[in-house]
């Protein structure tokens, strides 16, 4: 069931502030592949989004059918913003798992029936003959919120993505840090006090997301004695046990508290490591309310070596695609300059 | 109670592999400024080191006093090689503390009785009438193993210094990390199931180098139920303890197992944020065989998502000086690049 959307305002993407590209005549397209959802945007040289088109991955998520899917989208988006086919520049694409950039490559997802080394860019490039490029989706939300969300212009910063699966995008000196095996920021797996030390299987939640990822939220919270006043007590999730807490429910107090420990230790060990100034929350359970403020409380006596300060997503779910957008512009740049440097 | 050595086989200075200055001839010096020593080597602009020369600085620790004395060695150092003062072309210097290197400043140690924001580079370019740079001492030492020793042409990695203190020199990318507020690297505040959770008080150490640091190990030892056997037990300093563990000593035993797993923990949490494939080992307890076969084999399951490398530094006490003489060399060469585009 895909649904477009085609007003600006309607998309609530924010104007894009600054790097707009050389070319002066062009579109690029933003792909954002998740568990449930391929979210699609169609956006201008200056990074201005035209529409969006959102289907869903839960049963069409082998890659070529999803690569039929992107192709079905973008078709979609041309026609309905009259774009020619010709005008498009680039294609930039997100997905839920570590990815090498350079190979283009999805090496492994626990989404989408687990895709394992797919060559995604390879695959989009042959479908709609225009450079392709692949980033894992948690990156990209870092490189959208970097470009004109939450930490614009700021150099050196963490966005923490907490859902279903825990993941950081992280830069340093104004660059995003992917590591050798394209596995940087996979912060999930962090051992603290109060999660499992045990080593994590593959394809198994690692440690802290075990623990304070929404599954692992909610496992507990199943888990406790259930004192029978809260309806439909079987079905919150994580984000409405914390509001429980605020309206006094004791046993979701005391695991929004044990949870805003957890998170706080992490989020300080991951600061003492690189000093990064700002922490971008972001997911379902990044940008709870409780637990965020729970968990600034915790963290407010941590001043030694640095203090690390904690905002949430600008972008909230654009920011994957607009990371996305970025991207897909700056591949556009770079061949412009590979073609300018041949000729 | 200075000392100078100069034949270049005492030193056991590898010879520099690669990176040879444009400058034809000249000499660079360069400073490691410790707790207790102060170390100096004069180098030629292969990076070759000529001479070394090592004092105290147990009893000149004031920044007016260690520059005097920097000067002496200098001195000595230039006289004994009869290297003219004119061929002088830069000076780098360590300190045990963060250093914030583009303002020349060592900003705090808890070493020399408590420096804070001094300039040691305006007091060393004043003494010296030559550009200095200040560095942070582990940091200097992961420039060092990354110049010539145990990370030699590693993109990413982490040189991890356990000693009195623990902190870490992060290279992402190629470069190093410093961190906006120059504290990147200061993973002795980490915190693992098994250390104290609490927030460490300025100028206190922080939870991991409090369990794992020389003293927090010693402090341990000393304060389990003595069994007696042991001569000199009061004397044993950490690594003498884990060598205790290897003669059969049971509570020495346990101390070791408890600080190989949460040195296990440290560094897999950093390998998480990071996805460092190598950590090289530096410091009086990092490099301690029995320590680093046991955390070796608690990592070995850690798998999820990569497996991180442990060997242990090849440049030891050298490291820093090393470090130091690729800083200066550097230092060197961008003066002349600013020169050369002058004219």
């Amino acid at each position: 069931m895909a649904k477009l959307k085609t007003s600006p305002r309607s998309l609530r993407f924010p104007s894009p502030p600054h790097k707009p590209i050389r070319a002066k005549y062009g579109h690029v397209v933003a792909v954002d592949i998740g568990g449930s959802n391929l979210r699609i945007a169609l956006a201008d040289v200056t990074g201005c989004a035209l529409a969006k088109w959102v289907g869903s991955t839960k049963r069409t998520c082998s890659p070529t059918m999803v690569i039929k899917q992107i192709r079905k989208g973008v078709d979609q988006l041309l026609r309905q913003t009259s774009v020619p086919r010709s005008s498009l520049l680039a294609v930039a694409a997100g997905a839920p798992g570590p990815t090498d950039r350079n190979a283009g490559a999805v090496l492994a997802t626990s989404y989408l029936k687990g895709w394992k080394d797919v060559p995604l860019g390879n695959l989009l490039e042959s479908e709609l003959r225009i450079p392709a490029v692949v980033e894992n989706d948690v990156k990209l939300a870092a490189i959208g919120e970097h470009w004109m969300g939450a930490a614009c212009g700021v150099r050196d910063f963490v966005f923490l993505a907490i859902g279903t699966g825990i993941a950081a995008g992280i830069f340093v000196n104004g660059q995003l840090v992917h590591g050798p095996d394209w596995v940087a920021g996979e912060v999930g797996y962090m051992i603290v006090p109060g999660t499992p030390a045990t080593p994590a299987k593959r394809g198994t939640p690692g440690a802290l997301e075990s623990t304070i990822g929404g599954e692992g939220i909610k496992q507990q919270w199943l888990s406790s004695p259930d004192p029978g006043h809260i309806k439909g007590r079987h079905e919150l999730s994580a984000t409405g046990i914390f509001y429980q807490a605020l309206v006094g429910d004791k046993r979701a107090k005391a695991l929004l508290d044990r949870s805003a420990k957890i998170l706080a230790y992490a989020i300080y060990n991951i600061s003492v490591v690189l000093n990064s100034s700002l922490f971008v929350l972001g997911g379902g359970v990044g940008t709870n309310g409780p637990l965020l403020t729970a968990t600034q409380r915790i963290l407010e006596p941590y001043t030694q070596p640095s203090c690390p300060k904690l905002i949430t997503s600008a972008l909230g779910q654009d920011a994957q695609l607009m990371g996305a957008i970025r991207l897909a512009l700056d591949t556009a740049e770079s061949r412009l300059d590979r073609k300018l440097s041949d000729n």
